[in-house]
């Protein structure tokens, strides 16, 4: 059995998943060029990582697409995907462990004050502010996915006020009424031209003064005018960003210096290769018993 | 039935204490000045802030000190505190939940190197580091009571593997055993004669390199000069302080600017005037009735 794999990595990050999958998965011939017609000719799935537009073409055999991703907008906005094939989106455990880690340091730093303190280290200020409880603190995440229910069940178990919304779902509160009363929201929703630009004026005003934003979704999730606009009147007081328009950040724009914005370079939460191969192997082996893999993407829905 | 309440507050803490002691308990009349020799003599319990020395004296009728911090060290350190009353220390379910927030967000900071992309955001650097999982992080938790038990518990559901050490206890297993396998150490012993001076260039050197501690419990416990002379020297990556020798901590010290130390104005768990006024009521209402008060100092001990 033959597999591509194709993602834009340094040779350090190649040789490690090469490595992993080929250990998780005996029995597959793993390839990552195609020179030779014939090992196209047998390729059954493609295990992928952002592959250049139009690497996927001239496999006839593909039968899955699977994602070392979590979030598939980029792959999917490649117009030469072939149509019909199934794509699956990762679902790695260290990665969702990874991904909660980073919501809850955001939470707790905004939460308590601990931006604000470092800031104040640098000034030379010893100041204490006022320490409010987990249970006064309403954090709404948005996004109700996987990585989104791991956040809020993390962020409960600290005692947090937790509510979430969804795109979909008779069961979502208005989104409105929510944004009202927290204080704190972190972004999990997948990328699609519902969520593109949801983060805007509009949304950030109708917050509670001086609440927070964390963005561990996708840059343009975000309106980027807007968010500058909201922190600089006071209506925001923190914004906590993992991801951007464009990455690397450009070394002009104004989030790099900005006392408000706490940045990370899209480092949220990387997959693992070590579990992630574990699960790549899952879904070959469910492909070969004809089992229905996991973890399916809607195209028409975006993720 | 007469109290006295006394600490070295600002007038709007002085004012919440007192406001939150009035109301959980009923029945209680409650002294900020003594100036009535009458009201000194019906005093039968003191909860106290870090007192000035020799408050304590004159009060015949004194059958109980509750202290509204966790730690001690200080209060005994009143040589004219009266021989023979029971010293409650304050154990507030807000201030240890508050202690569980800050032990984790340094663990989770340190771990996932959360301060070192602060320090690159400001350099302007996207770079990302590797990601590994907690269950490969080793935290080890210096105390076992409430505060170190509590943290123990947080950081294990986090995932992390957390060994603690106490002072006393025959089941402890040996420290440089414990610092040798540690990548992170959160200190929350009491201050006594045996702790004071315990993290030194002896302690710093039995940890793996590039180790990091986080102290949390009272300044006295680290000795500044070795902890300069191991982060310099890589020994140690970074320290999160809370406690400081001197607090405020003088404005020339080197901590203040170092790059390898974040800084709270100890204020990683304050107690909370709301629940810890109910634990006062409760201690008050067994007293009343006879029954032992819970979380009793021992002198000699120290804690």
């Amino acid at each position: 059995m033959h597999a591509l794999l194709t993602g834009q990595w340094n040779a350090d990050e190649a040789h490690r998943w090469r490595t992993a999958l080929q250990q998780a998965c005996p029995g597959w011939q793993w390839h990552e060029d195609l020179t030779d017609a014939a090992a196209a000719q047998a390729i059954e799935v493609a295990v992928v990582a952002n592959p250049p537009p139009g690497r996927l073409l001239g496999l006839p055999r593909l039968r899955l697409i699977q994602s070392l991703w979590a979030g598939v907008d980029r792959l999917l906005a490649d117009a030469s995907l072939p149509a019909g094939v199934p794509i699956a989106r990762m679902v790695d455990p260290a990665m969702t462990q990874a991904m909660v880690q980073t919501a809850l340091w955001a939470a707790l730093s905004l939460h308590r004050g601990y931006f604000a303190y470092q800031d104040r280290q640098r000034a030379g200020q010893w100041q204490v502010h006022r320490q409010r409880r987990a249970d006064e603190v309403q954090v709404l995440v948005l996004g109700a996915g996987v990585l989104g229910s791991a956040v809020a069940k993390a962020l409960s178990q600290q005692g947090y006020v937790v509510c979430s919304w969804r795109l979909q779902g008779a069961a979502a509160p208005d989104l409105p009424v929510l944004l009202g009363q927290s204080q704190i929201v972190i972004n999990l929703l997948p990328l699609t031209p519902a969520t593109r630009g949801l983060l805007n004026a509009a949304f950030f005003a109708q917050l509670p003064r001086a609440a927070s934003i964390v963005n561990l979704a996708r840059g343009a999730h975000v309106v980027d005018e807007d968010l500058l606009a909201a922190l600089a009147s006071g209506q925001l007081r923190h914004a906590v960003l993992d991801v951007f328009h464009t990455e690397p950040l450009p070394p002009e724009h104004p989030f790099w210096r900005h006392r408000q914005v706490t940045m990370l370079p899209h480092a949220a939460a990387l997959t693992d290769e070590r579990s992630a191969a574990q699960v790549v192997a899952a879904q070959l082996a469910r492909l070969q018993r004809a089992e229905p893999v996991q973890h399916l993407v809607l195209r028409d829905r975006g993720y």
